[in-house]
């Protein structure tokens, strides 16, 4: 089977990949080849595996070759992120809602191409976001949103993922695709530099340290977010890919689980996994924008339809701390801290 | 002020420019002129009126004329209809979300325009449906569908009336337009003919007995279903229109109330108002198919945002056939049952 990863080369999609070829099955079928389609290039270490091809350009110039190419599944990770859609509102609209369409109408045109008999729907995975939950000020988020939770999205980035759900759940409904959309929760540890996104700092307080360096604490430690590892996200892909279709019933989206952690507990366990001076690095620095931008964030998830596919987040902060360890075992400098100090 | 209607040709945007003439301001302004634009021409008695302008052609070219004529609002009703949505998917993708979005863009490129100070941003009215409610079979409706309720669209004429909903919130939260969607419920008493539509029995029941004619009718009589006259639809909208922004929070859709009434009282009210003779010219002749559709739609609304803006649909069928009644005074053939029977 040939399978597409939009985003590709990006650090869920390069994880998913790898876990891909890891598994060398998916869905029951053997993989022949994984197409990595991302304005960047793919990591060296994937395109060095036979069954993987890498494609740079933009997202609506991939959008075409899947009109002419026959893939029986589709990751689609790319995306504008949140603060670039804010700032950028066409950026966004192209990126995240006309590319998503693109991929949908070359699917669905595909499909309906094949000489008499109807081609199988390919199955489409869609990243999807829990920014769908506004809040809205008329509409209060409840303690934990769920799968019934009215999403009422007060970002752009939020509104698009949101419609793109719907644009999923129609095309799917017709026969076009077979597409599922998951919303991701916060993932944590990334790893790389501490960025301009409001969600940084949920990933710097565990990695500056555990590499011995300081990370500001911009929110008071009671906050309250759903997380995830990278794997756990992965493998959940992979498990909303390999779901039967009757399991979504009549909607497509569902949220992912997460991790219903707080800022404390995320420093507690650091503490437990890594000791007290790596904590210690961690300095309470508030700043009001980026509090006032999560303090509209949910507090905490429920993911009843997923949990029904087997799908699971990590059940302590400790697991999580200590996959991004294990993951940089052969990086010295991400774990100078760990290895100096605890 | 100038005002913009969209399907101003048709049953609904025809009356809502009689009213708005009538009226002769809106949102406290004078009306200086009234473009009709629509793939039809407009009513004579309305082109007749030195403020009202038809224009006829496709939404898509209506859209451009938006980036060079200063409209202060807009009455966005023009849409493909349910059953040809299901029929030529492109078609409702075209007149359902692309003409929405090229109006919304259009009003957004215009308002960011105005050498230095902002413009204003123009106010638009959306038409929405209780369609976007599914029924997900894993989200069965709640017994009444409320602002609240999850939409989880099963049509493709639902999905894109949604969309267009998250569209129009969106727009508005970044300033670009001042944006509402109002989800209208089932009109009645249409004028006319029988149409293909699986709703066409709800106005055909009350319209072929009083014009002395058989109607069928393909549900059982306890088929419960939300609606609301022509005028009350109207009025509900130029409502919408006038309502505060502060009043929509941080959401831009809402329910529009509705009679929910079965069947049976609909059959009941027709008897009190036009006698029994009339009443027996509607004739069970149950239809699978009918039926069928008929018992996925939702069995009521509530409407509270609605409601705290004034807005009401009629409080007794009898209103309703009593409103088609006057309506048709002057048209002999249509009370010809009426008439000779009551």
């Amino acid at each position: 089977m040939r399978v597409l990863i939009t985003g590709g080369a990006g650090f869920v999609g390069a994880r998913l990949a790898r876990t891909l070829l890891r598994r060398e099955r998916l869905d029951g079928r053997r993989i022949e080849q994984i197409v990595l389609a991302d304005q960047a290039a793919a990591p060296a270490d994937l395109l060095a595996d036979r069954r993987v091809q890498g494609r740079v350009g933009k997202l609506l110039e991939h959008a075409s070759m899947l009109r002419d190419e026959a893939f029986d599944g589709v990751f689609h990770l790319a995306s504008a992120v949140s603060g670039e859609c804010e700032i950028d509102f066409d950026l966004g609209m192209t990126s995240n809602l006309d590319s998503t369409r693109a991929l949908l109408d070359a699917l669905r045109h595909r499909q309906g191409r094949s000489g008499g008999t109807a081609a199988p729907a390919a199955k489409f995975v869609f990243s999807s976001s829990i920014a769908v939950f506004g809040p809205d000020p008329a509409y209060p988020f409840p303690a934990l949103v769920g799968d019934d939770t009215l999403p009422t999205p007060q970002t752009s980035y939020g509104a698009q993922k949101h419609i793109c759900e719907h644009l999923i759940a129609d095309y799917t409904r017709k026969g076009y695709l077979d597409g599922r959309a998951a919303r991701l929760v916060t993932v944590t540890v990334r790893p790389g530099r501490p960025n301009g996104a409001a969600s940084s700092f949920f990933s710097g307080i565990i990695r500056e340290p555990l590499a011995g360096e300081e990370a500001l604490l911009p929110v008071d430690p009671s906050v309250a977010h759903p997380v995830a590892s990278p794997q756990s996200m992965v493998d959940g892909l992979v498990a909303v890919y390999e779901a039967s279709r009757e399991a979504f019933v009549g909607r497509s989206a569902l949220n992912m689980p997460g991790l219903n952690v707080t800022v404390q507990q995320m420093l507690d366990a650091l503490a437990k996994v890594a000791g007290p001076r790596v904590r210690a690095l961690v300095k309470p620095a508030r700043d009001e924008r980026i509090a006032g931008i999560v303090a509209n964030w949910p507090r905490g998830v429920t993911a009843r339809r997923a949990t029904a596919l087997g799908i699971a987040a990590e059940a302590s902060f400790e697991d999580i701390v200590r996959q991004y360890i294990a993951d940089n075992e052969g990086h010295p400098t991400a774990l100078k801290g760990l290895k100096e100090l605890a």
